[in-house]
């Protein structure tokens, strides 16, 4: 993902993972069952308990953690626990996000749900998320004020009730007609943005200490983040199926609300009416959907918005004062975001 | 419930719960809709957002937290922070519960999956898991050592853990022939009495700040739990219809694997035969099982270990050394918890 592999964090971060499993769920463990639930949506077992080594995503947030940490001038092995915290957190929110938005795959295996139903994935998910709370409290054993621990914990809880609101908008949306660009721009924050916000913070945090400064570091990973939903809604729709491994204007097809669509459907009588239509796309009203957004402006809209969002996150690191070598690795971080479906 | 109700404590407890909502929730307010199905189980809206008021359930928890506070030598108001949370807490596990047990009813009003369908009740039950935790951070105002503000927070999670793990065995034993009476403690022990021992060591650490003291009211009330929960085993079978307001022997047309029912399986071959049969229990068979328990030695076998946990409950409520009225309050509030069904 990044030119140059972060070896030494991501092999740190899969370790201070797997001992807060091993910690803080040993009563879960004596019930084998339920310990191989909790760690099957990890990418740590397969769903009858034999080993599976495929650690799930990108470990895009917990790197967020340990960059700021040290773009912060702190160490960044003090924030393994807080790096732990937001990927089993991220972890947590995917469980039950699948079962409300009834996805069946996820990282290329069966959900949680699909393999042991939705009462026992509500269930895991619970528990993946009070570990989440609980890998903060090993913030103890690293010497860090009190306070600092007691604002993270309270950082991770405020993130968590973001998460749940940006979820509702996100349902609530399904069912709506109209939805403005701005309560879609709310929503979005209240998703993505909100956790790799929490992650910068978090790292800032533990790295200096200093509660405004982590603000800003947070400020400037919301604006990344938002930067980031909005470069990932454009290529929704004009990305280059043999970058983005999708066909082409698949967000089109697939109707989905993106910000562009939405930009649109405010703007275009034509668009609304293709989007009330009850017959699948054809690839002519695909092209025309795109030629009609194109024409609206939608498309220099959004490469705009995603421009003043990456400027303002430019803004917000430089009032932050990051220091080498973090400031760097944190560059590097946003670039590969940005480039891996570029 | 009680002989003389704790009204000031009541009061307060409902006063700092809405508070909490108010304080945390705020982002969450703007969203009407989602602020109204927060407030839904909590007892104080109704399902259109028009109010209600009753209260769910009868604050057994969060009296726990406040008199063991007292009792352990404390302000009992220091505490309502943690009142709050446990009652959140409990409230939280309901919710996610009744979607994991297809329960339609709770507390005479469809439950929150049953109004807003299974997806915005897994979130609702998410967002108010959290609004437990962010209540413990309110004991910040109280000038409490931080320690004791994180120690709490920690319980509070060690026990979500324990909580997930009582609900995994009770799906579990659910579809499985045989749960022997060992794994049934087991299992309520993750339940109904992993809560009430939180509430008791939550109030107890913030009346006195001992976490070793703390450690004995919570086995004092686990004890008490246990021993409550065997009571409402014995009354589901036993109990006088006129009193428990169910059918008479209501546990054996349904067929709870409870726990004189589970101690009866394991010795009776007859039981077991009946227990496999698949059509209803006439009333016949409800007798005849009736009279098989009582033959095996079911009902003196759980009335002995109800007594033992309540022995136990004594013992260790002895070691605590509660002070005055925080005592007397605790003894009334498990007199009355006793007496309610009997």
């Amino acid at each position: 993902m990044l030119n140059n592999l972060p070896t030494e964090q991501l092999e740190a971060i899969e370790t201070a993972l797997r001992e807060i499993y091993t910690a803080d769920a040993p009563a879960v463990d004596e019930t084998a069952g339920f310990g191989i639930m909790l760690r099957y949506p990890m990418g740590w077992v397969e769903a009858d308990g034999s080993p599976y080594h495929h650690p799930t995503g990108k470990r895009i947030r917990p790197l967020m953690v340990l960059f700021c940490a040290e773009a912060a001038g702190g160490d960044w092995h003090d924030a393994l626990p807080a790096a732990a915290a937001v990927e089993i957190l991220h972890n947590f929110s995917l469980i039950h996000d699948d079962i409300e938005d009834n996805s069946p795959i996820r990282h290329g295996r069966p959900t949680v749900w699909q393999v042991w139903g939705i009462a026992n994935a509500i269930n895991v998910g619970d528990a993946t998320f009070t570990l989440s709370f609980q890998a903060l409290h090993h913030l103890r054993d690293r010497n860090l004020p009190l306070s600092t621990v007691l604002g993270a914990l309270h950082a991770l809880g405020d993130t968590a009730l973001t998460l749940t609101r940006g979820q509702h908008l996100d349902m609530k949306f399904e069912h709506e007609q109209t939805v403005t660009v701005e309560q879609y721009l709310q929503m979005i924050q209240g998703k993505t943005a909100a956790l790799v916000s929490l992650s910068a913070y978090l790292g800032a945090l533990i790295g200096c200490g200093d509660v405004e400064r982590a603000a800003i570091f947070g400020e400037f990973a919301l604006a990344i983040g938002l930067a980031f939903q909005i470069h990932d809604d454009i290529l929704g729709i004009w990305g280059d199926p043999a970058v983005t491994g999708k066909s082409a204007a698949s967000d089109i097809l697939s109707r989905k609300k993106s910000l562009p669509v939405l930009y649109g459907l405010e703007r275009s009588a034509d668009l609304r009416a293709r989007y009330t239509q009850t017959e699948t796309f054809s690839e002519a009203d695909i092209t025309a959907v795109v030629t009609e957004l194109e024409a609206v402006g939608a498309l220099t809209y959004a490469r705009q918005l995603e421009q003043d969002w990456n400027a303002r996150a430019l803004d917000a690191l430089q009032r932050a004062e990051p220091v080498s070598p973090g400031t760097e690795k944190l560059r590097g971080l946003v670039d590969a975001l940005f480039e891996r479906q570029a």
